[in-house]
C-alpha cells in the first residue's frame, strides 16, 4: 500500500485549487427552501457531477419529487470495504441580508478575530465546506496513489436544509445499488479549534408549524379590539404554555417518555472536558442557560430535548404602527428529539396542545417539516477507534466521541435504508455561523479536514 | 337665507363630477407609514388645496417635521359662527396585497351582497370619501347659494394612521388663525345603514412597539436550543401574561384607574338598539365576543378599556423551515382608553410589566406609537341637538348618540390646543373594511352624507 505521506503532500500542493474548487461551489446560490433557488439546486448538483466524473467516479443526477440527488461510484481494491459518503449541496436562506458583511454568494478569505484565516460564505461549513474536504482527500488520494484505498458512494442531496421527505424513499429504492459496509457523514464539529471529534449522539427532530385562525377577514382593532378573537394572543398564549416556568420544562403530554436520563459518569466527564455555561454561550453574547433547570447549556444540547420557536408571524410587521387585528398567526416551532422518543408521538402531543387551548371561533391548521428519532453509534464499533486514531495523528490532539444537539436525520435513514452504522466527522467550530449571516469555516478545518480524510480512508482500508 | 332644498338638489345634480373627484383624490396612494409614499402623501394634499382654491377658499400646504397639512379658510355670513372641519388625507397600508379582488388605487364602483353599490378602494371610508363629503356640500351650497352658512376653516393633515406627533403642536402654533366655535370631523360612522348617528364617546390610545433581544446574532436551534434563551419565547410569555385568562382582565397594574362602571340604564338602552354579539360579530365571521367576561361585545368596544397585539414578528417567517434561534423578536401593541385612564401611566405600567418579566441575558427596546385619551362629547351642547334633527330629517330615521370603539385622538388635541367641542358625525358602516382588504364606502353614505352636511351646516347657520 503506498505511503500516507504521498496523498497528504497531495493535499498541500492542492490547497491553492482546492479552494478555487470550493469558491465555485459557494458561489452557486442552492437555497433549497425558497422556490426561486430550484434551478440553482439542480446547477449545484450537476457541478458535483462534472467534478466527481473528473475524478474518475459513476458519477449522475437522480431526479426525486424534489431537488435532484447526486449519486457517484468508484470501486476500491478488490478486498477493501466499501464506504458510502452522505452530503448535501443545499444551503440556508440567507435573510436577515442587511446583516451581511459581504454578499452570501461571493466567497472570499478572510482573517478571524483570532488571527486565523477564514472561508466566508453561506455553505462554507455547512455543508458545502466539509463536503469538499472528502472530495478533495479522494483527489489527493487518486493523483498520490492512482486509487482510492477504499471504495466510496457518494450519496449527496438537496433537501438537507428545508426537511424534504425524498431521501428516505431514494434510499430504499436504491438499496441494492448502494450497498456498502459503512456510511461516512461530514456535517457536525470539533470540539473546539484543536481537539478533533466523532460524534456519536444525535438528536432527532420534529418539526411544525400551525397557524391560528380567527375572524374572516382583517379587523380594525378599535372597531373590533376587545370583542373579536385575536390569534396572535391566542398563539402567544398556546406558545407560553409549551414550557413550564419554573421548571424550564416542556409540557406536552407524554413528551419525557422514552428520555434516557444521563448517567452521572458521563455528566462528570462532560463537565471535565466541555465548555462552560460561560464559555459556551458567552461565545455568542450570553451568559445564563435557559432551558430545563438542573442541566448545564452543554447537557442540554448534546442529550436534552428541546422545544424552539423558530419563527412567528401576525399582523402589521412593517415599519409604523397599523391597528389591525389580524384574521391569522402562524409560528413555526421544532422539537429536538433523544433517547427513544417517538416523532410522530410527538408531532400528535403538539397539535393535541394547540387544539385543547384554541377558543371557540378559532381553528388551528398544521404544517408537517420532517420528523426522525436521535440516532446513538455503538461506543465498540471497530472502524470508530480506528478514525479516532487517524483523526489524533492529524491533529496531535487525542480524538474525542461526543454528542451534537443539530440533527441529522440522514443516519437514522441510512440505517433504515441500508442497514449502514454512520461515522460522523466534522471539522466545524461552535462560532462558524452556520444558518446565521457571515457564515464561516476556518481554512485550517478546510486544509487539516482534508488530510484528516486521506488518514481515515487509509485507516479503513487497512 | 336661501332655501335648503336648492343645495340639496345641486348635491343631486352634481353627484356624478364627485364621485370623479373622489376617484381621483382615492388614485392617489398616500399611506403615511410608508416611506415609499411621502411623496404621494404631498401630492395628496396638493390636490385638496386645488380643490379647495376652485370653491374660493384661501388654501395652502403648510408644513410640518412629517407630512404637511392642509388648511383653507372662506369666511361665512358676518354674524354666522365659524367651524373647523378636520378630515385626513392618508390612507391605510394595503398589505395583504393578494386579498384584493381589484388593485387597491385603482377606485370603481360595484355592487354589493345587499345589491347596494359601494365605491371600492384604499381610503374610500376612510377617510377620503367622507372628507368629499363634506367638501362637496360646500360645492353645493356654494353653487346653489353663493355662499356658505357658516364661516369653514379646513385642517386635513397626512398622519392620521401613523401615529403622528405634528398635529397637536401646529395646532398650538397656528390656534389664532385657526379660531372657531366648533370643530366637525368626519371620520365615524352610522348605528347601521339606515340609522345616522353623531359619535359622543371616543376611545383614547396608547400604542407600543416592544423588541426582545437575546444573543448577538441569530442561532441554530440545534447547536443553542433549550441553552440559549429565545426571544419569541419570552415575547409570548410577557403577551400572554398581559391578560388573565380567565376574566379576560388586562393585568398591567393600575390600567382600570379611571375607568367608569358603565351604567346599567345606559347598559340597558344599548342592548335594545345595538347589534347582538351574535350579529356583531357574525359580519366577520366570528361568533363569540372575547375580551372581558361579562360585557357585550359592543360594551367591549364602546367603552371599555383594550389591549391588542398588532403585529408580532421573528426568525424565520417565510416558506418551508428554517432551524433558527432568533436575536430578536418584536411586537406591536395597542390599548384603547377610556375614562380618565391615562395614557402616559398606561404606556409607563406596559414597559414596567415587560421589564419585569426580562429574563436574565434578555433586554427589551421600545418605541411609542402615539397617545390620546379618551373623549366625550356634552350631552347637552346645544349644536349636538340641531346636528341630531338635521340628520333626522336627511335619513327619515331618528339620529342617536353613539360611541366608537376607535381612537380619534384629534379630538383631544382640538381641545387641548384652540378650546373647541367636536361633533363627530360619519356615515361610514360596520362592514366597509377599513384598515383591511377591499374597503369599501356605500354610494348612499357618500351621496345622502353630502346632503347631510348640507342640512347641518344650515342648521349651525340658523
Amino acid at each position: 500500500m503506498p505511503a500516507e505521506q504521498d496523498a497528504l503532500k497531495q493535499v498541500d500542493r492542492n490547497l491553492d485549487a482546492s479552494l478555487e474548487r470550493l469558491f465555485a461551489f459557494l458561489r452557486i446560490p442552492s437555497i433549497s427552501t425558497k422556490s426561486a433557488h430550484t434551478q440553482d439546486c439542480r446547477i449545484a448538483a450537476e457541478w458535483l457531477v462534472t467534478e466527481l466524473k473528473s475524478l474518475g467516479f459513476r458519477a449522475a443526477t437522480r431526479e426525486t419529487p424534489g431537488h435532484p440527488i447526486v449519486v457517484a461510484r468508484r470501486e476500491g481494491p478488490a478486498a477493501a470495504p466499501h464506504v458510502l459518503f452522505y452530503g448535501h449541496y443545499d444551503v440556508q436562506p440567507v435573510d436577515p441580508l442587511a446583516l451581511w458583511e459581504k454578499p452570501p454568494f461571493e466567497p472570499r478569505l478572510a482573517t478571524g478575530p483570532d488571527g486565523a484565516k477564514e472561508i466566508r460564505a453561506r455553505g462554507a461549513a455547512d455543508d458545502k465546506g466539509q463536503v469538499m474536504t472528502f472530495i478533495e482527500a479522494c483527489r489527493a488520494l487518486i493523483e498520490a496513489d492512482g486509487n482510492l484505498p477504499v471504495g466510496v458512494t457518494f450519496v449527496i442531496e438537496g433537501e438537507e436544509e428545508s426537511g424534504g421527505m425524498n431521501l428516505l424513499p431514494f434510499l430504499k429504492a436504491n438499496a441494492e445499488e448502494l450497498k456498502a459496509d459503512l456510511a461516512l457523514i461530514c456535517d457536525t464539529g470539533m470540539l473546539d479549534a484543536k481537539t478533533p471529534a466523532i460524534t456519536t449522539m444525535l438528536r432527532g427532530m420534529v418539526g411544525e408549524e400551525v397557524t391560528i385562525i380567527g375572524a374572516d377577514r382583517d379587523l380594525h382593532s378599535g372597531m373590533f379590539g376587545n370583542a373579536a378573537r385575536n390569534p396572535i394572543q391566542v398563539l402567544c398564549d398556546i406558545i407560553s404554555d409549551l414550557r413550564d416556568g419554573t421548571t424550564g420544562r416542556v409540557t406536552l403530554a407524554g413528551f419525557y417518555d422514552g428520555v434516557p436520563d444521563i448517567p452521572d459518569r458521563v455528566r462528570e466527564q462532560w463537565r471535565s472536558i466541555g465548555p462552560s455555561d460561560e464559555m459556551g454561550l458567552g461565545s455568542v453574547g450570553l451568559r445564563w442557560p435557559a432551558g430545563e433547570v438542573g442541566y448545564t447549556a452543554l447537557e442540554q444540547t448534546w442529550c436534552r430535548p428541546s422545544c424552539e420557536i423558530n419563527g412567528i408571524s401576525g399582523g402589521y410587521e412593517e415599519d409604523g404602527f397599523k391597528t389591525v387585528l389580524p384574521a391569522k398567526a402562524s409560528a413555526k416551532i421544532s422539537f429536538r428529539l433523544v433517547g427513544e422518543q417517538d416523532p410522530d408521538a410527538v408531532r400528535r402531543s403538539f397539535r393535541e396542545h394547540v387544539r385543547s387551548r384554541l377558543p371557540k371561533d378559532c381553528t388551528a391548521e398544521f404544517t408537517a417539516h420532517g420528523g426522525s428519532r436521535a440516532s446513538v453509534v455503538p461506543a465498540d464499533m471497530p472502524q470508530l477507534g480506528r478514525a479516532l486514531d487517524a483523526l489524533t495523528n492529524e491533529w496531535e490532539t487525542t480524538a474525542t466521541v461526543i454528542g451534537c444537539g443539530g440533527s441529522i436525520p440522514v443516519v437514522g435513514e441510512v440505517k433504515e435504508a441500508l442497514g449502514l452504522d454512520t461515522l460522523l466527522i466534522g471539522f466545524g467550530l461552535d462560532d462558524d455561523r452556520i444558518h446565521s449571516p457571515n457564515e464561516k469555516y476556518s481554512l485550517t478545518s478546510f486544509h487539516k479536514g482534508t488530510r484528516s480524510w486521506v488518514r481515515v480512508l487509509k485507516a479503513l482500508g487497512r
